[in-house]
């Protein structure tokens, strides 16, 4: 595949000018702009630059609100319920992470369940904000139906991730960022697109049969939960899925399992909805609420070496420490640029040409 | 295999007479019984009486004391923690879940990290007391090193369950009660007493290769974290595990990942721990802190009718609930009795002579 390195400065800049041309506001276009560009960084490259013609798709179609009025309509001291007024969720949940930041500040701790909202990009750039106040980050989002539960070949829920962050002393922060499926659908596109089979315990058919081939995705098939089947604990998957769904949607009153509305925009939304929009829930817990700072820090740096010399199995592959990854590919990206590639550039190009800006190369 | 039928109230009677010899107060013992029986009645043999002479076999190593003095140490309106002060986690974590309830009540939600705990008994006993208050309920605890990280083949963590339980209205609650890793190990015992081989994926021999034999657990090997391996998304469920782990125990100072002290009175806890005892975290949100609590019951309602009737792969085999088939456990256990296989039978009556109390049968 051709790869065409952006740096990150230039995308930034072209990712900002296309949320101004739908009508943001700098300011949310500067924010929408950055959580894109965060995931594109941190080597979440299905979450980044290549869903912008996504999000415009939608703007054309009057599903995306580039000038919400994002207000809280219930709360209590730990608590609240927001209406996103249908904006980006790229703007919505940084709005609402602020919120259960200054609840933190004030009591402990803040937690925010979310309507009204649009996909909200990579969950880690949501706790993180949190993490840079020594709190402990908790983001989850529910997503347009892709996945089966356990003995359905029915499409319920989205692969809905869960994220936990915690601040460390010497070390990076441990940031959990996970599908509560088997595999993320942004891993099957890649198969789709290289015509390679995948893994069994990834999809199932039409008939809710295991599947290698990527394309029974689009066919009716579904993905599945973690766990894969019954025996791989396929119900703990779905169980952990339903919890992001009810927290996000059933507490908000956003839309919930196979109402939640599709992020592409051919798809139209259920013509009977159960609630508005997409639905998050967010959190932030102070690390001083339960314990002195340098402690808990100094704990889990230690928690940090002990897992990182755990014998390996083979010599040359150590375990990961949650967050490792993406903290290693955000370092070299940020000196060697973005690795777009051709078909992310092309499309970047025809939305620059539409909108009447430059074009990105 | 033999079973014997025990009614309710005896077996609880019997529970709560042995607690009374450890030394626990009438109180203590009646909710230590009452946690018990609870995981019988739902059908978690793994997780009731068969446990009761491990308890007393760590109160007989002095490692439980039978009458703590539990307190808050660190505090904020919505946080805290607590020092269990080394009692049973089955009277510790009831006392952490009241603090939580009381805190949800004033502030909308209170989470408790709890350090110098022991065995809390099933999650899902904890999270109903908030259920019951119209409350969402957390609980998640560390447990004794039995799960390898992807690619470890060193033991780090435990089979660290994660609880969320949510109250519905016309229907039982919602509760998502499950080990992070592929198989509980009460499923391994099972199997090892059977004598039969397990799905692959469940465990990892002493060099870290996948192995369909219960007994390599004994022998060195190790659970895996759900998911299996790495393409099933292993990691996933080591990142779910570790959050547990961090939760519970970094954040309280309780020992954290192979210092978790072993629940086997046989095998001697770290001689260089990190911490106080296990750890456990529980949370309580109202659920009128985000909208008003018939909304949220309806709505819920609505989520379990449709999940219900997705479409089945097989005609005979619906989509299940969380939580739906220990609530059928539990109201047929009720009525025919609790099934106990002739070892544990065997294992209480033997507790009974040597505590001097009449046997069990």
């Amino acid at each position: 595949m051709n790869y065409h390195s952006i740096s990150e400065s230039k995308l930034r800049r072209f990712t900002k000018t296309i949320f101004l041309k739908m009508g943001c506001a700098v300011e949310h276009a500067e924010l929408a702009a950055d959580v894109l560009i965060k995931a594109d960084l941190r080597g979440i490259d299905s979450h980044g630059v290549a869903r912008l013609s996504g999000y415009v798709r939608l703007w054309e179609k009057g599903r995306i609100n580039p000038a919400p009025k994002i207000k809280i309509v219930y709360e209590t001291p730990s608590t609240a319920t927001i209406d996103g007024d249908a904006g980006l969720g790229l703007v919505v949940a940084p709005f609402a992470m602020k919120v259960a930041i200054e609840k933190a500040e004030k009591y402990g701790s803040g937690w925010i369940s979310v309507k009204n909202s649009n996909h909200f990009g990579i969950a880690a750039y949501h706790t993180l904000m949190a993490v840079e106040k020594d709190m402990i980050g908790f983001a989850m989002t529910n997503a347009s139906p892709l996945v089966a539960p356990t003995f359905s070949k029915e499409r319920m829920l989205g692969t809905n991730p869960m994220c936990y962050a915690f601040p460390a002393g010497k070390y990076p922060p441990v940031i959990v960022d996970m599908a509560t499926s088997a595999a993320a659908n942004g891993k099957l596109e890649i198969a789709q697109r290289s015509g390679k089979s995948i893994p069994e315990g990834w999809i199932q058919d039409v008939n809710g049969q295991p599947s290698t081939d990527p394309h029974e995705l689009k066919k009716g098939g579904a993905l599945l939960p973690l766990g894969s089947n019954r025996e791989g604990g396929s119900h703990k998957g779905f169980g952990l899925s339903a919890t992001v769904d009810i927290l996000s949607s059933v507490l908000s009153g956003a839309n919930y399992g196979p109402w939640a509305p599709p992020f592409v925009a051919f798809m139209e939304p259920s013509a009977n909805p159960v609630g508005k929009g997409l639905g998050h829930f967010l959190g932030a817990m102070r690390v001083d609420g339960f314990r002195p700072v340098d402690d808990f820090k100094n704990h889990l740096d230690n928690w940090i070496e002990r897992f990182s010399s755990a014998k390996p199995i083979h010599e040359d592959q150590k375990v990961i420490i949650p967050g490792e990854p993406e903290l290693i590919a955000e370092k070299d990206r940020r000196i060697d640029g973005i690795p777009l590639i051709e078909e992310v550039c092309n499309d970047l190009n025809s939305l620059a040409d539409k909108l009447g800006i430059d074009r990105l190369l």
